[in-house]
Order: structure tokens, then C-alpha cells, then sequence
């Protein structure tokens, strides 16, 4: 029998061990020449993939690689998948620490992604904005990438 | 507002935050000269406070203090506590990652520890075995002490 996570088990599990992260890089093809990429990942010890392998299941959507050395990663990138099955379920099933502010953040981006607001300067001012007061986001990247646009 | 949580949410909180942990030290005075502690566990950033408090308020048990530096925990050392509140809890709303497998250690030292045979040599030599296969536990400390109960 294959494991059945309860949603609130899930939220609880990601307000421990998930990230909302993005990435933002030099893309000559894009826009204002840069890429941005925001990504949901939990990372497990791959002695406990199937939990991992049950996340995936339940959101029906995302991929499951190795992260690092024994690590293993259940991500989603997809921004469809991200826009309309990963932020309805956290706005459904609320996290309860800190986490949920990088959460917010992440859900603003998505939102500025979705309008194609990536693609002006404006925009992609915003989601360095964001992105700079969320956790993990490198953020001397990030204000690098601010200097150079406002340049 | 207060925090109010769901127990799937405290489920999934603690299989990925939370620590069942047993330490085994000398003691003179306790019947095979050792003491048995068992203890429930949950570590945040004193940033997530709010949630240790929500969570020692669900389980109307337990206390809140000071980790380590910028870190508090909450923590249910009772047996009593542990074997009426914590245990069933995690009977009902069970954990999902490798941590059910320590969960279940745990429950079985309580259990000894309740029937009193920690105070035996039979008992404690059991509750090492136990202890030997969870993760966190002193493995060492363990193992020199089931030496000298074996001598």
C-alpha cells in the first residue's frame, strides 16, 4: 500500500523542510536579459524518498532527482504547476512559521511572472524586491542584478 | 489571535523538526544505578516561538526554553505526559518519515520505563537495545553503559 498524506501533514512537513526559492540569472534571449526562476523543493535523505515519492503523488505534479550526495529533492518548477496547484494548497493549508512570509513572497513573484512583468525592467525590479527579503535567495546576486538594472 | 493548529500540521511539523531522544546517565541512587530520560523535542529559531507556544498549547503539556544561542525548544520530559499525551498523539496522526521508526522505540521504552524495569538489569539492557537503534542517541555512551551491565 502506498503511502496517503493528509494535507495539513504536508503543509506541517514543508514548514519544516520545504524552500520557496528563486533564482535569478543572466539570459541574453530574455526579456531585459534576465532569467528568473523560482522553484518549491523539499529535500530528504534518500532513506526517506518515499515520502518524497507520496509529496509528488499527492500534488500530481514535479519530479524527484538527487540533490546532493545522499540527499534527495522533490521540486517543481513549472510556473502552470506552481501558479495553479502549489499556492492554492498553502493558501488552503496556511503554514504557520516564518516560512510563510518567504511563501507570500514567492506567491507575489509567480503573480508578477504570470503578467509577464519578468520581462520590463519594472518588473523584474519587484521581484528583486521580493526575492531579496526572502530566505536562500543569494542575495548579493540579487543586488547586483538590481545595481546593473538601474544602472 | 492565537495560533491555532491542526494535528495533521503538528504531524508533519515534528516529522520533520521534532526529536524523540532517550539519555541514559549513572545515577547512584536509581535502582541499577542509572537514570532513564526520555524526551520529546521540537527545535526552532526564536523567531518561530510562536509556533513552539501553539504547539505546547495543543498538547496543554510540556515547557519552552532556551536551546542553544538564538534557539528555544519546546520539550515533555513527564513520563507521565509522554505516555498519555505524547504517545497517543502520534498513534493517531502518525508520522511518515524514517522518525516513526525512532517514534516507535521511544513508545517502547516508556512502556518500560512505566512497567518499571528500568530498574533492572533485564529492563535497562532492553531499553539500550532500544535506544541503539534510534537516531541522535549517544550511541557510545550506550554502548559502554550495556558493557558494564554486562561485566
Amino acid at each position: 500500500m502506498s503511502m496517503q498524506l493528509h494535507p495539513y501533514w504536508i503543509s506541517g512537513f514543508v514548514d519544516g523542510e520545504g524552500t520557496f526559492y528563486v533564482e535569478i540569472n543572466p539570459h541574453k534571449e530574455m526579456g531585459i536579459g534576465y532569467q528568473v526562476s523560482p522553484e518549491f523543493r523539499v529535500v530528504q535523505h534518500e532513506k526517506n524518498e518515499a515520502v518524497l515519492f507520496a509529496i509528488k503523488k499527492y500534488f500530481g505534479c514535479g519530479v524527484i532527482r538527487v540533490n546532493h550526495e545522499d540527499r534527495k529533492e522533490y521540486r517543481v518548477r513549472s510556473i502552470e504547476n506552481l501558479d495553479t496547484i502549489i499556492i492554492p494548497f498553502f493558501i488552503r493549508y496556511p503554514l504557520q512559521t516564518s516560512k510563510k512570509f518567504d511563501f507570500l513572497k514567492f506567491k507575489h513573484i509567480i503573480a508578477l511572472i504570470k503578467q509577464k512583468e519578468h520581462l520590463t525592467k519594472e518588473g523584474l525590479l519587484k521581484i528583486l524586491d521580493n526575492a531579496l527579503i526572502m530566505n536562500r535567495v543569494h542575495k548579493l546576486k540579487a543586488i547586483e542584478i538590481k545595481k546593473k538594472l538601474l544602472e
